[in-house]
This record gives C-alpha cells, sequence and structure tokens, in this order.
C-alpha cells in the first residue's frame, strides 16, 4: 500500500488507529481453547468486530512464534483473512528485526512477500545494510525503531551523542540511506513531548504510536505535537482493546473500544 | 547447558567453532531440491559431516521464517535432530530479538522452551526491561550485540557518548542487569584490535564472534586479542563451510573445511 493511499484511507474513516494482535491463549476467552485453531478464532472475531473504526492492524509476531508451527500457521491464516476480506486495510509485521544485509533480505523477503504484510518494524542498531534491504521493496513501508515505548528506551536511546541524543541521530542518518521515502518510525506516547523535536527532523513521515493506553500515553498530546497535515500517524492500542472483556461478547466490547478511540480520534482530525 | 559445560566440550574437542546453519534453497545442492525437506536434509548432512569438529551451531532464524510453516518445521526438525543425536553440542537461534517485557518474554518461551535452544542473540537498543526477560532462564544464555561484523556497525555503534563508543556503553551497562551472568556478547572478527577494549570491560564473557572466513575476519587476531584462560570465545563460519562445495560431496568438503578450522584451533589452544 502507498503512503498515499493509506493517508485516504484515514480521511475516510476518520481514524489512524491500529489494533495490535497481541494474542495470547493465556488471556483470550478460554471457551476459545477447544476450537482447532484458538488464535485465528479470536483475531477473526476482533478484526469483524473492530475493522470498522481502525485503519491497520498490527500482529506482534513474538506471541505467533511462541506457539511454535501452529502459531505461523495461524499468523498466516489471520494475514490472508485481513487480505480476502478487508484489503483496504493497512498491515504492520511488529517484529523488529534487523541483521547482516543477506539476513535482512531473507527477513524482508519472509514478511513482505510470503505473508505479504504491507510493513514491519526494524530496529537500527546494525545500521544502514541492515535496514536498506527492507526499503528496496515498492509500496512496503520499513518502520524504524526510534523513540520506544518502555522503560528501557532511557539506557540508550537518549544517549548524548555529538551533541544529540542517539534516537534523533538514529532518525537523520536513516534520512540517507536508499528509498528512505518508504521509512517510517517507532516514537512511543509515553514520550510524547520528544514528538516536537522530531517533527523538526522528519515534518512528513508517518510515526508508529504505542503506548497510548496500557503504557500510559495520552492521545492529544500526541497529536498536538506530531501530528502532520497529512495526518501523519498511527496510533496502536493492543491490550486496551483485544482484552477489554474476556467473556463471550469479548469482541462486541473490543469493537466498542475501537470506536470509543476513533471517536477520540475524529475530534484530533477536526482540528486540522 | 551452563558456561562450564560447553568449556569443557571446547578442551575436549580442541575446537571452538560453531558452524552457522544458513540454509538457503538457492544455495544447497539443487539435488536436494526433489527431497521431501531439503532443508533438514542438507543440514542433517552438514551436522554429520563437521559434529567431530565443532561445539556449537547456529542456524540463522531469517533463513527459516522466509519459508513459512515448512521453514519452522525444518528448524524444529534440524533442532530435534541435535538434541537426540548429538546432545553435546551447543545450540544458538541467531534471531536478534528485542521488544518490550512482555513481548520478549514471548520470544524467550519460543527459542529456549519450545524450541529447546541453550541461546539467542539479542539486539540492545530497547534497553534493559527488553534483555532481562531472556536472562531469567536458567542455564540458558543471551547473546547480546555489541559490535557487530557487518558495515553498518559504524553507523551507531561507534558513536562516542559521554567519552565512550556506544558499544562498550552497552557492554558496561549490561553488566547491571539482572542475571547478568547469563550474557555473552556478539564481537565480529572483522575488528579484532577491538577486543583488547573488551576483554577490558569484560574479562570472562564468552564472545560470539562472526565474519572470519567470508567477511574477511582473521582467526589469530581473534584469539590474540579475545581469548581467555577459558578460551571464551566461540568463533563462527556459516558461507565458507557449508557452501564449501555445491556438489554430491557437498557434506565432505564441509568436513574438511571445519576440519580445517578446528586444526587452526587447536593450534591457538596450545598457546593457552
Amino acid at each position: 500500500m502507498t503512503t498515499q493511499e493509506l493517508t485516504e484511507q484515514i480521511f475516510k474513516k476518520k481514524s489512524f488507529l491500529c489494533v495490535g494482535l497481541d494474542t495470547d491463549l493465556e488471556k483470550i476467552p478460554t471457551y476459545l481453547l477447544s476450537e482447532k485453531d484458538p488464535v485465528f478464532s479470536f483475531n477473526k472475531a476482533i478484526i469483524d468486530a473492530t475493522h470498522e473504526f481502525c485503519v491497520a492492524y498490527k500482529p506482534n509476531i513474538a506471541f505467533y512464534e511462541a506457539l511454535g508451527v501452529d502459531g505461523w500457521k495461524a499468523l498466516k491464516k489471520t494475514i490472508d483473512y485481513l487480505h480476502s476480506e478487508y484489503p483496504e486495510l493497512y498491515t504492520i509485521a511488529d517484529a523488529k528485526r534487523g541483521d547482516i544485509g543477506n539476513t535482512s533480505r531473507m527477513y524482508a523477503k519472509a514478511f513482505f512477500e510470503d505473508l505479504g504484510f504491507d510493513s514491519i518494524t526494524v530496529a537500527p542498531y546494525m545500521g544502514k545494510d541492515s535496514v536498506e534491504p527492507f526499503l528496496e521493496f515498492e509500496n512496503k513501508h520499513t518502520i524504524l525503531l526510534a523513540l520506544t515505548s518502555n522503560e528501557g528506551a532511557f539506557d540508550f536511546q537518549t544517549l548524548r551523542t555529538n551533541g544529540e541524543d542517539l534516537y534523533k541521530k538514529v532518525i537523520e542518518t536513516s534520512k540517507g540511506w536508499n528509498n528512505a521515502e518508504n521509512l517510517m518510525y517507532v516514537v512511543g506516547a509515553t514520550k510524547a513531548e520528544y514528538l516536537a523535536d522530531i517533527r523538526k527532523i522528519i515534518p512528513d513521515n508517518f510515526l508508529l504510536v504505542p503506548g497510548v493506553g496500557a503504557q500510559g500515553g495520552n492521545l492529544e498530546e500526541v497529536c498536538k505535537y506530531g501530528m502532520t497535515k497529512n495526518v501523519g500517524l498511527l496510533v496502536n492500542s493492543s491490550r486496551k482493546i483485544i482484552y477489554a472483556s474476556d467473556s463471550s461478547n469479548f469482541a462486541e466490547i473490543a469493537g466498542a473500544k475501537a470506536e470509543a478511540m476513533q471517536n477520540q480520534m475524529a475530534e484530533e482530525l477536526e482540528k486540522l
């Protein structure tokens, strides 16, 4: 999907919500466990109930890998379901990969070609040749970790290096890589005030913002400092939506939570 | 496996060779492609031919993920084969994972519990709470990226931060994490002269050293600067061994290459 198509969908749906599919057998309603593929059953119900209110889904790959071969099958079924039923929805593989060039190329093939995701999250520590193989794919986005939403973000990402914080240096440097127009960035909502500075470096690129909700970030703050005239934001919510209830009407309640967030987002879009 | 058991195996076999299983359908002998599971057939042949000369195997997870469900099946079969036939061999999941705490825990479960690897490579960018969930596992090692062997290593890893290079800061900081005794570090052979400085910070921890061979690193240099009285080194070679030949005797030739490296290693161990 192109950046423009994503933007058009955001304005049409008045939503820049991404629903995180961190599907965990220990957290989904127990009655689903007797189904043949409980992970897919859960995802399908969540997707059917929330797709009107969001523009993207982000399976967290760790949760599927933890289930081995069955997990990969469930991931494949989920992404195939999205492609066939809701092809307008944007898909993010939250995989945080990154390795030497020939290996990153294999990861890119796995997520962009075999699974058909629109984008993947990638870690910057190994530098240019670990990220560029992802950037080569046309109409696919590479979402680089810049400033994450966890406590450990302050261990290295905010270290001063030649007068600026490492995460800013990462963003600055990445602008010079081949096909940099395919870059988006992860910036945690728990650090919304940092967004103003980040926008000085990348005024237009999309930001994927985790940490609204369960991790304590605030949507209004994120929009105040991070929104562009073309929105430029995908705000992710996982646990707060998909685990809002563990009863038999879990999907309906997830839908209501997603709708509530979409309403808030529509208000923010009014301000543009 | 404990660090002591690994060390004992190294002295017994006079080898600290790790064979990287970067198994690629485009590079293995073409006649294997007609087999039911070409990846496993290739790995089995390589393992049978090289196990006498090495102490560890390191499947590069990207190469398996690129094959989807079939790739995960081949990975599982490979690790199960190692466990049943050669249980003394150490296993490394070269996965370079790292995410917020609850997600890293899922990755740890996938690689340590479900697949039963002895260790996994992990990226440091997200800090303490992204790595500690891996460190909690008893008799398992977490191999943190410090200074990698690729060109992009110089983009961020060697940036000066508060008077020292980022990779040194990563190593220093990680020493304070819970269960830090379970840490090993990735240090590329292409930067062997950096090993002397690294040994000042971590005199004892094992280092996993990629880049000898295909990427141009030199074994003698690595040992000169990086070896401890308990060896403390695992030197990886992937392509130079497993793709030494693509003819029907590929495994035999891989065995000969591994033996040649083992001979060099035995000489280095003599110097202790």
